[in-house]
């Protein structure tokens, strides 16, 4: 990272910290050896596997190690688990997902409906919330999986998914619980033996929490009816054939490691830089609104939309003054459509196409949150000096300027 | 690696090139955006997978780089042209393939024969070679999809894929003809826009050729009917969802590089060398034989027989002496039942349980032949001390040791 660079995109991916990298020189050097391999030089990366399989085991409250599957990223894991019990369980075709997954869940469950599943897609409220009764009315006898995420990656808005996956089992301990839990491990605790029992399933990427891009972590439960989803070799007791990505799977124990030291103490410490960025954003900037406020969130996470302007006009100035965020629109996929979850949260359209995401980490400074502060009032103002709607000289809307719904 | 460690086992896994850890570098530490970010220091990492593609495009003829795929290793790569064909084509619902497939293919194929595919698995004879016209006899109207591999990763027998897919086509140009590639790319040439043109889908993974285990490239000729096998964002052309492993994907094209300089003097060393410890062997070593001797080989590869002893035996030996190699048996999944690639080959079961493969690569040398021709034959004399079958006066096996067919 360039000494000037400012990254608070941290929902998009994170800096691998220098601990993980130091943990995986060995697998891309001289340890290069097939773990499948009988003979003594290939045993220590067998057993790198195992310790790290159990250090991932462990971060989830002590789960059996033979329940943590690796993968190649979040998006494998939740393919993996969709499709993988869609194939265990022929014999039932609901599904109950929401309106604002991750693509990766969306899309599997989308293609499942054109094969012929019938899918809820659980509505969300202005704040982000879910529709909790709308939720438990969707629950069916023919329900197969419930897939819903634990944190949104746009807005930060945090699911209940303990108590989903709770009143989904007393429902019917038949129906599969699964949850996209990318966002959130690391942040959040999540205790698969206590808590969070319920869930069946469970994904996440090594790259949302300071290991590398290119691994992941599909939980699957004792029991659960789950078809492999990649086959061939008998890695991961068959149910994850292809070689073992050695070194990304020991960077992503030891980034779970640096997440279990000090957790509480890092998280409060990117709360308040957080918390310092919007209310200077919002005591700095008429005009805004922060997406989700009213509804739990991910403390490193805020979505502000800024009315009258566009999502990639700020990126494009934050990103000449050095600051990395994400617009909330799908803007990277080379869509103009706006954001799904934000059109979910029926955000104004004035309001979602100038939506901005800032999402920090551990290795988040004061000084940069002071220096978002200085920049980012100024970007909105030069770029509403542009905008039709926006009169310069009150710095406010233009009467009659409209905030429909989108 | 310890120096006193002699790795002959290159078709399992290589070490990686200190030039290809070098080129990864960058993107395990301070490169470590998401290649989909709008902002300037994301564009570096999406410049390296645009180049990366164009340089493996450039190995392979200089075909499109958006026909290339990157995937987590072959195993998916296989996983995604097999099922991807079947998912786009499920008018048509047979298979070609042969009997000494790996895994990867073999699975999926059975996978599929059990969901009502009929699947043609094509024998070879005792050298490894395919038997062609049973091939040609195999193509139907209602073919969907032939599969077969390039090289035999226990054997190093080739096949010639190049004249399949061209009897394939002039069949029935509609038949979609894919190759698993995984032991001949970097080894033998192919030019799929000259000798391989008709072949539509190839796999192979980076680990077999100095990258590290977790990258894979699915070659996808346009037009070819295939769904994508692992969905969500809009990552790889949507055609391969999951954020890009750009350290990886550096990595590959940096070994395909390494792979076309020299690259003639380089496999003609290998080949001397392994005819060295193979005539070496038959030399000093009564009773063996090589398996695939008879066919086309890969330069690297030899997989020799030693009749009436274990070849779990042979590799705990060649272990302590801190060489390295595989036994051709699938040992490594814990089964007792050898190889199907050697059953195929009808090998003798008395030697198919002694079979060793030693696999070269470009870092072998001739003091790490030496060692092995110099400890090799006492291991066997010695194994052969404990073999019922064995008459140490003689050096030669009893008379009455039966050699039947498995």
């Amino acid at each position: 990272m360039s000494v000037s660079t400012i990254y608070t995109d941290n929902n998009a991916t994170t800096p691998v910290a220098p601990e993980v990298y130091r943990a995986m020189i060995p697998y891309l050097t001289e340890d290069y050896f097939n773990p499948s391999s009988m003979y003594e030089s290939a045993q220590h990366a067998a057993q790198t596997i195992s310790r790290s399989r159990r250090l991932v085991a462990d971060y989830f409250g002590g789960v059996d190690p033979s329940q943590i599957i690796f993968t190649s990223c979040a998006t494998e894991s939740n393919n993996a688990a969709i499709y993988g019990v869609a194939k265990a369980r022929p014999d039932r075709r609901h599904i109950i997902t929401t309106t604002v997954e991750h693509p990766a869940v969306l899309e599997v469950c989308k293609d499942l409906q054109r094969g012929g599943y019938q899918v809820d897609f659980i509505k969300v409220d202005k704040h982000g919330k879910l529709d909790i009764p709308e939720f438990v009315r969707a629950l069916r006898p023919d329900t197969l999986l419930v897939t819903v995420m634990h944190a949104n990656n746009e807005t930060g808005v945090i699911f209940p998914v303990e108590q989903l996956a709770r009143i989904t089992k007393e429902t019917d301990p038949t129906i599969v619980f699964h949850s996209d839990a990318t966002q959130t491990v690391s942040k959040l605790p999540i205790d698969l033996k206590g808590d969070f029992k319920d869930v069946d399933l469970l994904s996440f990427s090594g790259h949302k929490l300071h290991a590398p891009k290119g691994i992941g972590v599909l939980y699957l439960k004792k029991g659960t009816p789950c078809r492999a989803f990649m086959i061939g070799g008998h890695q991961e007791g068959g149910r994850r054939a292809g070689t073992e990505n050695v070194a990304f799977i020991a960077g992503l124990a030891k980034a779970l490691e640096l997440a279990s030291e000090n957790h509480d103490q890092i998280e409060s410490r990117i709360a308040k830089l957080r918390d310092r960025l919007e209310s200077g954003i919002l005591e700095n900037i008429p005009e805004v609104r922060v997406n989700g406020a009213g509804a739990p969130r991910l403390s490193n996470t805020t979505n502000i939309s800024c009315h009258y302007v566009e999502g990639e006009g700020i990126l494009y100035q934050l990103s000449a003054e050095g600051i990395c965020a994400s617009s909330g629109s799908a803007c990277t996929s080379g869509s103009l459509e706006p954001s799904h979850v934000l059109k979910a949260m029926e955000v104004p359209f004035t309001a979602a196409h100038g939506s901005i995401r800032f999402s920090l980490s551990r290795y988040s400074t004061e000084s940069e949150i002071d220096r978002i502060l200085e920049v980012f009032p100024r970007i909105i103002a030069n770029l509403r000096k542009l905008s039709p709607y926006w009169d310069t000289q009150t710095n406010r809307p233009r009467s009659g300027a409209s905030a429909g719904i989108m």
